[in-house]
């Protein structure tokens, strides 16, 4: 087994980020084995010296090739202690500061994080309403306010509906509601009544049988919900379901949460309330 | 007003992490007005040709300045086609992963999106299984599997434990549940009887009472609930009851969900399951 390199993430915010965007270029280095860690709240020279300068130092020592920084700071000061460390420095604020600042031309802030202005409130409420109206119409649990939803997802049980709603809401602040179309629908051959007047808002989700069939296993080993027959079967009924019904829907098999949600969010051209 | 500048967002994935990047680096730029066009799954040249070239192009003809692209493009065909189109480019990939090459003393893939691997899938199921679980622990709604839990978000009704748990649950793979605390308790002067057996993962919120209160008057108006009084009242009690159980607790009014869920992973020092 190959060493493991030290990926420090380092950011005076969540170092959410910073963590993503670090990510996204490590995994095109396939085969690189990394230890991470990520110190948010990063936001002083004193918090640099203490908290990330000694886990640099540390990495630097156990041998296993120069420690990589990803980080976003604005304080300069903090920037330039972590850089003369002699860990390998991408810091994300710095690179691009500048040219966007020649670019727009107009003189950036230099402060530390998001100021907390009337608009983020906004947008904190509309995410906080997202989210609470997803929970409450998790899997067909309520029929009230349906109206309201910018999307009801549907689809066999565990195609993805609950982490994509939810992901729909808390990411973009989208009222996204879900529900499930089960043997009994499939036996009436028509969608559960409810649905019926929300047609323009309905989104389904489908998933490779084999697919189907390891996730439910894992919920109810051994049971006829899980065999394999069966998912195929419910599987199929539900895509010609949708087909008939005239429902877009998509494959969520091979998809991450975000993939899924993100494809939505361009094939439905919703208006998002959180940006 | 001045006139908006239009800032796109092209990505050959989902686009949320050059949305967030972008998004960190526009917020130092006070009073900038930006009109923003996300552009996901941007994987070829083609696409790059229909779906970006236009709205540059229009955003050009807009007179509103030259529009800013910030870009993640592996596809070096793509992103030199847009580099063509007179548009500010910002590009991450590009921009990072010639001196990682460098640092890291490996060749990189130059491949699109995450490989599905099974460590992807150890994670995806980690990441299921969070939401589940922080789903059915919302609210206090079920004590089954409670010892399961990562952690335990206690506070008043509003403090903002639904949002923190299932972010924790849905970015890091945390397994959070989240338990109320209600004038019964605070009569009875003791924390809820099943909570006494988790006290190590009890974790507090607390808020101002002010903002309680608009959050409240929003949900109940004019209640007994939504009282000053009685928020404040609840807030004291609750802050009362944490700090002689000796539950750590954090202010959770000027913070985001994402503020308030890494700080929570940071103070809990917790394995996290999702990268």
């Amino acid at each position: 087994m190959p060493a493991k390199r030290t990926v420090l993430f380092v950011s005076d915010g969540t170092g959410i980020t910073v963590e993503m965007l670090g990510h996204s270029l490590l995994t095109q280095f396939e085969g690189l084995e990394v230890r991470e860690i990520t110190l948010p709240f990063i936001d002083s020279v004193e918090k640099a010296e203490t908290e990330c300068m000694p886990r640099i130092r540390e990495a630097l020592e156990a041998g296993n090739g120069v420690p990589v920084v990803f980080s976003t700071l604005v304080n300069s000061e903090a920037r330039e202690l972590i850089r003369g460390s002699g860990a390998l420095i991408f810091d994300f604020f710095e690179t691009f500061i500048d040219p966007l600042e020649a670019g727009l031309g107009i003189k950036s802030n230099h402060t530390i994080g998001r100021s907390h202005s009337s608009a983020d409130k906004q947008e904190y409420k509309a995410r906080i309403e997202a989210i609470n109206f997803s929970m409450a119409h998790d899997d067909g649990a309520s029929h009230r306010d349906l109206a309201e939803a910018d999307v009801i997802l549907v689809g066999v049980s565990r195609s993805g509906k609950t982490p994509t709603s939810l992901y729909l809401a808390m990411q973009f602040g989208v009222k996204a509601a879900n529900y499930p179309l089960i043997p009994e629908d499939f036996e009436r051959k028509s969608l559960p009544e409810v649905l019926k007047n929300y047609r323009k808002k309905l989104y389904g989700l489908s998933i490779a049988p084999e697919r189907l069939r390891e996730i439910r296993q894992e919920r109810r080993p051994d049971s006829e919900y899980a065999r394999l027959s069966n998912c195929r079967f419910e599987v199929e009924q539900a895509e010609i379901m949708m087909r008939q019904e005239g429902i877009h829907w998509i494959n969520s098999t091979t998809k991450s949460i975000e993939e899924i949600a993100t494809t939505i969010l361009r094939d439905i051209k919703l208006q998002r309330h959180v940006y």
